[in-house]
């Protein structure tokens, strides 16, 4: 953990923060966005592509890559970061999300979770300490606890129960770190504020270099979700940075930011891209419409990146439409573009003293875009 | 044509030529392979990796641009250079290819032939004028005229007709052309020496800038191709391009060099990338194989390509295996490198007067692989 340092340089618990996380792969400014490479790629895009949209920091997922090509080849041929020719800082999340989203015949236990591959159907296990040696394997600078991810909705005493055994396991891999990297515990309580912050004072007592806030973006309405994430993380350590799995829209990181969250990932810049659903100031637009055909505009006028640069809607349509993969890289280099000239603002308006007019500013859009 | 210029640097009717190829969009060196963009994209990956890789010159598809987007709203976003942010040399087919190749119920009459469009059913007509049109309309540097394209074997009936009605097309392609841009007039004949010799014959008294040379790669053997571009090539205009079309391998490029063409385009190395199939100087490598899993090495040692300058066999056949498009990418811009290299090599060949080394040479090393 020598080389992982937050370093806050405004705000306190609760509300905006601004910061910086050093890991051993260099930094990233935070509320940061970290774009989403799933099986060791982000998807389409290459990593100069990753780094000129503004991005500093990128989460890879660790379920994937355990099942292919395995922890110990990455470990082999150098680590995730020259496997994958990506340089910054990585995020591993532990691999529990996708256990219990993708596989089938899931057994749950105390010990861990016995799982079939999605991809051939072979019986794999996962416990705590397997999870940490997979992302120490893979070499991530910044590892996350398993936990048990509940459905939503689920009862209380589903989540109640759900918490203690996650709180159990983040003990267990604290314990299985070996201190190099980072490890972060997980908030679950699922839609309870006061599991949450049941599992807040468990995790806390255990201690962390940083948090995550899991279970969310998994169903639930985004107001449910603003409120119980502005409950929670006024209880998290104010010297730690907190990180807000799996969010989300626009609105959702500005409102989390709002709340004191400073970071986040998300497949929607990407996913949305690769189905022609693209960010704009002004709303989003479905690159497939027949309104784009002879549009010889870019995407979003005055945006930097390069899809916008040299391209038009009409050229864009067009490639989308005879599914060139060309296109989708082209959509997703200015979706993470948007995403990272959004969270760039963020940034620059808490710096400048200016949150509360940004956030109201950006609040008015939204509204605006939904009439 | 003003704009169209051939400067021939060395060689003569016959045997291996130096050349430069200039149009309103820069000029090429040849010998030259074009990239193929079939609908208006290079596919996976951008134009400046194109131009990355050494091309100085690519090849669009007039049929599929024809039938999506249409060349009226290409020619209305300014031509095909700027829709596709492709500032060198193109070159279109005229379709025909493709409509006798990938379109159903065709029916060919003296004055053009109706097909449906593979896309949607609908029902299309080309003729020698239109063709010339469309192409216009894209704005094509090089241009070729409508030919009719034989299926393989045909009899010597069936490819005499068959010329007789290509040539009276040349001639009609001719007269609607409105002498911007070049037009190439395109050699038939099937595999009969006697009929391409007509074909020239014919061709050279209509007239053309350059001169194609069609109907190979359509399943004879390599050595007959050889034997009729020998025997063809010797009877083209001296001081004009000729353009042997959608060839080839890499040693069907070194062969008709022999012979003296002076361009090609083909499929080849962007189509087997997608397969995974890599040029490499010691042969093919399939990147799939079990063989690459734990190869930390790149593609093709001393490869200046950015896949072999920043990526392992491992992760390119990772890539392959999860079906990641960047290593789709990864692969083509390694192969349209290898494409280009070998052509540099080629033209430094005959430049420094070493030729038949350099061919001798190749035909060992590709004995070898044989083996």
């Amino acid at each position: 953990m020598a080389d992982f340092r937050f370093e806050l340089i405004s705000g306190g618990a609760s509300g905006p923060r601004l910061g910086r996380v050093h890991t051993a792969h260099g930094a990233f400014d935070t509320p940061a966005f970290l774009p989403v490479g799933t099986q060791g790629a982000v998807k389409t895009v290459s990593p100069e592509e990753v780094r000129d949209a503004g991005a500093q920091a990128i989460l890879a997922n660790t379920y994937h890559l355990h099942l292919r090509p395995g922890e110990r080849l990455v470990r082999e041929l150098g680590g995730l970061h020259r496997f994958m020719n990506w340089d910054g800082p990585i995020l591993t999340d532990s691999g529990g999300f996708q256990v219990f989203s993708l596989s089938e015949l899931r057994t749950l236990t105390p010990a861990g979770v016995t799982f079939r591959s999605h991809l051939d159907g072979s019986s794999q296990f996962l416990s705590p300490e397997i999870a940490v040696r997979i992302q120490e394997d893979l070499g991530s600078d910044i590892m996350m606890v398993l936990d048990e991810c509940l459905q939503y909705p689920a009862t209380y005493e589903q989540a109640s129960a759900s918490l203690d055994l996650t709180l159990a396991w983040a003990a267990r891999c604290k314990d299985a770190w070996r201190g190099r990297n980072a490890l972060f515990g997980i908030v679950q309580g699922g839609g309870y504020p006061e599991l949450r912050l049941r599992s807040v004072a468990g995790l806390r007592a255990i201690g962390f270099p940083g948090y995550a806030l899991g279970g969310f973006s998994v169903g639930e309405p985004p107001a449910l979700m603003y409120d119980l994430v502005g409950a929670t993380a006024p209880h998290l350590p104010e010297d730690k940075p907190r990180y807000l799995m799996g969010v989300g829209t626009p609105a959702d990181l500005v409102e989390a930011v709002d709340c004191g969250i400073d970071f986040f990932d998300c497949v929607l810049p990407t996913r949305n891209a690769r189905n022609g659903s693209l960010f704009t100031a002004t709303g989003p637009v479905n690159i497939r419409n027949a309104a784009h055909a002879a549009d010889p505009g870019p995407i979003e006028p005055g945006c930097p990146c390069a899809a916008c640069r040299s391209y038009s809607r009409a050229y864009l349509r067009h490639l989308a439409l005879c599914r060139e993969t060309f296109g989708l890289r082209l959509n997703t280099i200015h979706n993470l573009s948007y995403y990272q000239r959004l969270m760039a603002g963020v940034r620059e308006a808490i710096a400048a003293g200016r949150w509360a007019a940004f956030r109201d500013g950006f609040r008015i859009a939204q509204a605006a875009k939904r009439d």
